[in-house]
């Protein structure tokens, strides 16, 4: 049986006030201008905001106080119904949220009393933010008091997905899979990176979904966020898709496939992409409670250095190579990250959702990029995605030549040339049992390749 | 031939010198972040930057003044070569317009020098500008003294377009009709409203170009500016679809068609699709240099409260009706708009770019919504987009019912309750001859209706 939107966002705001009994201000925030104020970028609301509200909507504020639900927002004006139609008013949205109360914008007072808050980006509503609560509300990663311990209180929540959540991630995943299907099947030689993003954008469009983020579609897999889609796909090029939609309630997924645009890898290809694989394979195997995000990050690394010195990449000891962050040359980012409301989940709020309390950031090589480092727990969604690339920025660094010029055999990785950049993402919920990965049905590179072979 | 970059920036700039000699700097603003800073919109310059830039440089600054162009940004830095890839440097990108010097941002300190600017709407961009300007910067719209004199400038300068602006939008133009042809051969009782959509923005994103504006795709046109796409088309429906492409240079394109589901109009589909379009064509057909662009709009008005004289909807002598506004009760917006780097083109600035020096929007029913009251110049791109529509929220209204309750047939009007709401609209440039329609190959409707039926 699926819970309502009442009774998940009222079991939220209980847990919340388990954790945080103070009252909090949320804002949603407006959607931001395109050049001109009547013509707007789609409106997506603050996370923290949309987690307990549940609906886009712009230009709110909810009060929360020992799961209590206060709205407050303006009913839409007769000049809005009159180009924008029938729209639901304060008490229709209050009834279908099951919020407690609901008043105008105007009977949100500035106010000296001591209220939570968690300060959003857009300009114009941190100003409101601010007016309201009468202090300069510090950003998230530097918050402190009552503001520090609401954040606590919702990495706490945000962190574990209940089923509501979990349901909303799934319908993000199923849409991303299908977009990623359609991608498989648009890529032919001659199409542009542009097509192909098409092909896959379509598929969220016509499920009134949007991209969870900036997608990536390209031949160049070496350039980690390549927002370029202007190349012209060639026989022998890989195509690198990391590409995700974020649902209706504002969930995303993420995932990557890379695969070659002749239906067929080149056996250095095929070489890389079944280590890249076996190093996916490996770490999802091991999401399960308790396991440290980090042995995974650690394992992909393992299995990437390893498998480079069996095929001659790389020279020596694979713990010598592991201990000197050798395999960053190649997967230079973390395994993976949260994933929720955003993208990469609460990361407006700093390190302190991705780390667990007392760890930091390392400054090494390759591990400065991992973004999650806690234990794992039942109803985490985490991504995987182990990855190889041959970043110029990093192999045509004289600092990189100088430190790490012995263990690379240059000869050898001058035959790898075809293959730029591979990247195998899929997004996992740790269950108490172990893991389910849900963007599973997404059959991994091998099988499509298969299936593409069959298309006349 | 094709004028270069460099050139169309260097007319433009000197052209502005001929009307303001003094300095002038403006910004180009940032993409707006989604959620968390690193997973942001797509950036969209400052149209006013843009037109004097002709790139898409995210948190860049120019200075104009005597035809000289100084560039102020940064270099990328080494974090963002890692994971963007090799991007061209500030002596590239000033290379590339034809900048005469290009220094970091550093080198643009805060001056009482008394420097002319245009505020932006983007928050943290605008406080940018008042530290920079060390003045509080007001809004376009009440722009005083020197900023007043750019806007003036800026305006006679936008409002008749140069050869790489036309250029430009005849680029949106053509992906635009190409989107409405893939929108018509999409369109099948039984799909939603989103997948005609998916099918229309598909095409811009394959040819790397973006929705200039929100796409509206609806069964319900009446509603004007309908963002929903949820409904299931049927049989018997019209498709209303106002979609427009914007170029790489970031112009815009914006073409409505309305079209029926199954193909075929029924009678009285047939009826005030034939109005509509009687009126779209003689309104096209006025569009020539020195006509007065409200005439046109009267044109649209008299056709349509003729036709539905006729028709037996309205009830009076046409002159009377159009006198009392009795027309907007089914075309309640005016027939069109400026376009250029903007759908609605310098929309930012308020009415001073589409009301000509000394004129006023009329508080008439109907006539206060019309956006442009100018006599047209080669040059200059205006829409044409008469449209009927059924609005709830005008004909239920008690007052409207009062003012007009006489003069509507409301038993004849039941009889047309399957048009809910029909709009025609083009891109047309004025030249020194008449006019050209830069969307024009895209068919109206009754030939496509035509070609439809042919679909096996
Ligand atoms: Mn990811
Ligand atoms: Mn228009």
């Amino acid at each position: 049986m699926t819970l309502s939107l009442q009774t998940i966002l009222k079991q939220r705001r209980q847990r919340l006030a388990e954790k945080f009994p103070d009252k909090a201000l949320l804002w949603s925030g407006r959607a931001p201008a395109r050049n001109f104020p009547a013509n707007t970028f789609p409106f997506r609301p603050s996370s923290h905001f949309l987690y307990f509200a549940g609906l886009f909507l712009e230009n709110a504020v909810i009060e929360l106080e020992q799961g209590k639900l206060t709205l407050f927002m303006d009913n839409p004006s007769s000049e809005s119904i009159l180009w924008g139609g029938e729209q639901p008013s304060r008490d229709d949205i209050a009834t279908e949220m099951g919020a407690d109360r609901a008043y105008p914008l105007a009977e949100l007072s500035p106010t000296n009393e001591e209220i939570a808050t968690i300060a959003l980006f857009d300009s114009t509503t941190y100003q409101e933010q601010c007016h309201y609560l009468q202090r300069t509300i510090p950003q998230p990663s530097q918050a402190t008091g009552k503001d520090l311990a609401l954040i606590e209180a919702m990495i706490d929540l945000r962190l574990c997905h209940d089923e509501g959540a979990i349901g909303e991630i799934r319908q993000a995943a199923e849409v991303s899979i299908q977009a990623h299907q359609a991608g498989m099947e648009a890529t032919q030689a001659g199409k542009t990176e542009a097509e192909i993003r098409a092909a896959m954008e379509a598929v969220m469009i016509a499920h009134n979904q949007t991209p969870a983020y900036g997608s990536i579609v390209t031949i160049h897999g070496n350039v980690l966020h390549n927002h370029d889609y202007s190349h012209t796909l060639q026989e022998g090029d890989l195509l690198l898709a990391d590409v995700g939609a974020e649902s209706k309630g504002g969930y995303a997924s993420d995932i990557t496939r890379t695969w070659p645009v002749s239906g067929q890898f080149s056996p250095t290809q095929q070489e890389i992409y079944d280590l890249v694989l076996a190093a996916h394979d490996a770490c999802i195997a091991m999401v399960a409670p308790d396991v440290e995000y980090k042995d995974i990050h650690w394992q992909a690394a393992r299995i990437i250095t390893k498998g480079l010195v069996e095929i001659g990449i790389l020279k020596g000891n694979v713990s010598d190579l592991l201990a000197n962050d050798a395999h960053a040359l190649f997967f230079p980012h973390g395994v993976g990250h949260l994933l929720g409301l955003d993208v990469h989940d609460m990361e407006d709020l700093g390190d302190v959702a991705g780390y667990a309390p007392g760890r930091q950031r390392s400054e090494r090589f390759g591990l400065g990029n991992l973004r999650l480092d806690r234990a794992l727990k039942p109803g985490m969604t985490v991504t995987i995605e182990p990855g190889f690339y041959q970043v110029p920025a990093i192999l045509n660094d004289p600092q990189t030549q100088e430190t790490y010029g012995d263990v690379i055999n240059w000869e050898r990785l001058q035959q790898f040339s075809d293959v730029r950049g591979i990247r195998i993402e899929d997004d996992v919920l740790v269950t108490s049992e172990g893991a389910e990965v849900l963007t599973a049905p997404l059959p991994c590179q091998r099988d499509k390749i298969e299936a593409m072979t069959l298309i006349p």
